[in-house]
């Protein structure tokens, strides 16, 4: 969710992924691509009204445009792709959040994800309470999403709580309060196993 | 297609219509909604590059705003709604034009069109020469769409006639080279079943 520590954990596993040589490209989702770019523009835009549908299908175009565009020519060139957000955002915020249906929001996408599946998520857990603080002590206006109410917030973290107990394989549950640096290191010591520079 | 007459005849039925007192709505896609004019600008601006799925997925973001923010309301309000372009429209330009093929476009937008088929669609059909003809006398410089090649507008033809072909019952044919009175005439008294005022 937001204020959970991504980027700063992203930012963390750059330089220490980068510094031992290993080929990694890091991405976002909504973005990476230009028509993406675009695209994010779009849904976070405060002043923007939409349809919950419009919404599961302009994340999905976003997708599919990173998909396609820049995450499989990476990992054809043997490139690591780190992601912030990827499908399990979608369901999470539109299947749980908005109360499409997580299913039908995974039916809607496979044309954007095909039979692409993370080797590894990491769900950075962190209380609603800590995070509100850490949103408020940001300074950073919400965009349209956060804009859209705690209950809407908590089913969103019901989502993810719900993906990562039916699939712990592949997700690794973190507790978001524990220092960045330790962070950091707990996940890139878990992705030697991934990347082929580990 | 583009150039085969569709606003012309639009703007002749509105007058012609709502001279009878038919509560009548006009619409046209993508667009229709504000978010859905704001995708309509991304998917038609010429500098813009894109994976075909992303703009599939665009037309279907477009259309849910569209059907579920203005067309199903109207239509609950007793409207009746005529449109340029609908479904038929994604299902030849990127099912076929663009060779994600007919049957993945049509499931992509199920949670776009949900269970709503137009009564009646009118199928405008101008051969390439007159069309490329309209286009040039036009002097409008060609949207992103347009400028996909001639390979792409015979596929996206050949996609309406085949929609066409398979949907008798829902697809009327004419001749879009007839002066716009007689079209305008020809659809108007077919219209006069399916609406309320008619």
């Amino acid at each position: 969710m937001d204020f959970c520590g991504k980027s700063t954990l992203v930012r963390g596993l750059g330089e220490r992924l980068r510094g031992a040589g290993m080929p990694v490209r890091f991405s976002r989702e909504p973005g990476g691509t230009p028509a993406a770019e675009r695209i994010r523009e779009l849904l976070l835009d405060p002043r923007g009204e939409m349809d919950p549908w419009t919404e599961a299908y302009l994340y999905a175009a976003a997708r599919a445009d990173h998909v396609r565009l820049l995450i499989l020519p990476a990992l054809e060139r043997g490139e690591a792709v780190i992601c912030e957000r990827f499908l399990d955002s979608s369901l999470a915020y539109q299947g749980r959040g908005r109360g499409l249906g997580m299913e039908n929001v995974r039916r809607l996408n496979l044309w954007a994800v095909g039979d692409l599946v993370p080797d590894v998520t990491f769900y950075l857990r962190v209380g609603e309470e800590e995070r509100l603080r850490r949103a408020r002590a940001s300074g950073v206006p919400p965009d349209r999403i956060e804009r859209s109410g705690s209950g809407f917030m908590r089913r969103v973290e019901e989502g993810f709580e719900e993906i990562a107990r039916r699939d712990p394989g592949r997700v690794r549950i973190l507790d978001g309060t524990l220092p960045p640096s330790e962070l950091t290191e707990m996940v890139a010591r878990e992705l030697r196993g991934y990347t082929r520079g580990g």
